[in-house]
C-alpha cells in the first residue's frame, strides 16, 4: 500500500495538459455511462461552518477505484489552520485491496476543480478573450486563473472578493506569478461587465452576480455552489442564458446554480446539457461569440478518481 | 496524525461490555436525533463480485467524525485474499483535520456489526435460550456468535452453510474457542426450527428462510443484506412477526430485509421500531416468551463513528 503525502502529490501532479486530459477524458467516460457514480455524501457541521463532502466513482475498465473525503471549515483561517483538509484513497477495482492513501490535504480537489474550470472555458468559453473576471479570491480562485491559462490566453483579470485585502494579496500574488494585469475591483458589477470569462468561487449562499450584469458573449463557469443552500448567481442568469451546461445534471439540480433554476421554474431540465456531452462531441457548446454561456460545476466523483488513477500512475 | 494498523486496532478494540455500550450509546443517540447520519454510499463491481460500501457519521458534540469504507469482493479467498478490506478516516468535528487513518482492513466492521447483533438479542432475544441458529459461516458469523455471548448464555449452536466444508470448518473453530457444542447441520431449516435465536449472515439475493419455519418465541436477527438485492428472510416472515425493528428504518426500507417487505406491502411501515428506540426506553421489544421477533441490521454509519471514536481513544 502506497502512502503519498501533500509534498510528493504537488510533485507529482500540476495543472498541466497531461492532467487536463485526464479530467476531459473522466467527462468523456461520464457522458458515454463508462463511469459509476453514486450521489456524494455530505456531513455537515454548521455549528463549525464546517462540511465534509466524500465523493467517489469507478471508471469502467480501470484498474482502481477512488473515494475523496474532502472538508472545508470556514473559520479554521482564523485559528491559523487550513480551510481545506482531507484525503483520497485509491482501491483495487478487481479486489477491493486498498491501493494508495493520498494525504493530499485537498490538493487533488484543487486541482481537479481548477481542470474542470479549464475544460468549461475550453468548450464554452468565445476563442478570443480579453479580460477574465474573477468573483472569490480563495484557494480555488488562484487555481481557476492558472488553469484557465491552458486553454485561453487573456490580458487582464479584474477581481473582486468580499474582503478587499485577500482580493489585494490575490492581485498581488497572480500578477507576480502569470505576470499579467491584475485589477481589484471594491464592486463585483464591474468585474462582471468588463469581462468576456467570469468565474465565481465563493461559498455564497445568497447570489452575488445580478442578471442585469450579463452581456453579450460573456461565459460563467460557477465553481462555488456544492450544497443545497449555496448559490452564487441569480437563477434568472440561467433563464437568459444561451446555453446552460452542467458537470452532471443530477448533481447541480440538488447542489448547483441549476438547483435554484429549477425550483423557481425558470427552466425546462430539457435545456441543460452535460459537459462531458460537448467533450464528446468535440465542438464548442456556443454558435457565436454573442451567446451567453453557463457551466454549472458541482464537482464529479469521476474527477476524483482520475486524478487519483494520475496521482499513483506518476509515482509508481 | 494518528496511523493505527489492524493488529494493533485488534489489540485495542475487542468485543467486551465496554465497546458493547458505545454501539449501545451510538443507537441511543439516532434514536434521540443526536446524530448526523447521511444515507451510505455503495460503489459496486457487478463484473468482480464486489461492493465497496462508504458510511460516515457525527454523533453530536463528539470531538471527532469518521468515514468508513469497506470492500467485500466475493471471489477474493479464491484467489487466497481475503474478502474484506477497508479503513476508517477518522477527522475533527470542529476544524475537519484529519486525527487518524485507522487501516484496519474491515475489522471494525466486523466487531461493530457483531455489537449491534449482540443489542438485537439483548433488547429482542428471549431472556432464556438454549439453542442459537447460524445461517452463514463466513467470518460475519464468528463475531455475531461471540458477541451474543455478551448478553445471553446458551449451551448449543446449530450451523448451516451454503458449503458443507466452511460449516464444518466454523463449527470446529467456534467449538474449540467458546467450549460449547455445535452441530453441523445439512439443511437450513434444522437450524430454524430447533433454535431459539437465529443469526442470518450470508449475502443471498433469494431467502434461504422459509416462512413455515417460524414458531412462537423465535427471534431472527438478519445481518446480510445491506443492498437493495440482497434478503435472506422470506418477506413474509415480517408480516408474521409480531415485532419488526430496524437499526434504521430509512435504510432497511431501501437495503435491508424490510426493503422486499414493503415492496409486497406485507407490512405497514407504522409497524416498524428501531433499534435505538427500545435502547433509550430500557425495555425489551417482546412482551413474552411466545411472540416472534425480527430485527434488520443494515449497519449504520453512528455505529463506525462509535467504533472509531474508542478506538482513537484507547489507543492515545
Amino acid at each position: 500500500m502506497l502512502m503519498l503525502d501533500e509534498q510528493q502529490l504537488r510533485a507529482h501532479v500540476t495543472l498541466n495538459d497531461e492532467s487536463l486530459r485526464r479530467i476531459e477524458d473522466a467527462f468523456a467516460a461520464l457522458a458515454s455511462g463508462q463511469a459509476v457514480v453514486p450521489p456524494p455524501m455530505a456531513l455537515d457541521v454548521p455549528e463549525c461552518q464546517g462540511e465534509v463532502h466524500i465523493k467517489g466513482a469507478r471508471l469502467v475498465g480501470a484498474p482502481n477505484m477512488a473515494v475523496k473525503i474532502v472538508s472545508g471549515f470556514y473559520d479554521n483561517p482564523k485559528i491559523g489552520l487550513p480551510m481545506s483538509n482531507g484525503l483520497v484513497i485509491v482501491m483495487s477495482a478487481e479486489t477491493g485491496v486498498l491501493q494508495a492513501v493520498l494525504l493530499d490535504n485537498g490538493y487533488l480537489t484543487e486541482v481537479r476543480t481548477g481542470l474542470a474550470g479549464a475544460l468549461a472555458a475550453k468548450y464554452a468559453a468565445p476563442e478570443r478573450i480579453t479580460t477574465v473576471g474573477m468573483i472569490g479570491v480563495g484557494s480555488q480562485a488562484r487555481y481557476q486563473l492558472r488553469a484557465l491559462r491552458l486553454v485561453r490566453d487573456f490580458r487582464r483579470v479584474m477581481v473582486w472578493g468580499r474582503r478587499i485585502d485577500a482580493a489585494a494579496a490575490y492581485a498581488r500574488e497572480m500578477t507576480v506569478e502569470l505576470g499579467i494585469e491584475i485589477v481589484v475591483c471594491d464592486a463585483a458589477e464591474r468585474v462582471v461587465r468588463e469581462s468576456q470569462v467570469v468565474i465565481t468561487t465563493t461559498p455564497a449562499r445568497r447570489p452575488i452576480v445580478s442578471a442585469e450584469w450579463i452581456h453579450p458573449g460573456l461565459h460563467v463557469t460557477a465553481v462555488g455552489s456544492d450544497g443545497p443552500d449555496k448559490q452564487e448567481l441569480d437563477a434568472s442568469i440561467l433563464a437568459r442564458a444561451d446555453h446552460v451546461v452542467c458537470d452532471l445534471v443530477s448533481q447541480c439540480a440538488r447542489l448547483g446554480e441549476l438547483h435554484h433554476a429549477l425550483e423557481g421554474h425558470l427552466i425546462p431540465n430539457e435545456r441543460v446539457t452535460e459537459l462531458g456531452q460537448h467533450v464528446l462531441a468535440g465542438r464548442s457548446v456556443r454558435s457565436n461569440d454573442d451567446e451567453v454561456t453557463i457551466v454549472d460545476l458541482t464537482g464529479v466523483g469521476v474527477q476524483d478518481a482520475a486524478i487519483a488513477a494520475y496521482a499513483l500512475e506518476r509515482a509508481v
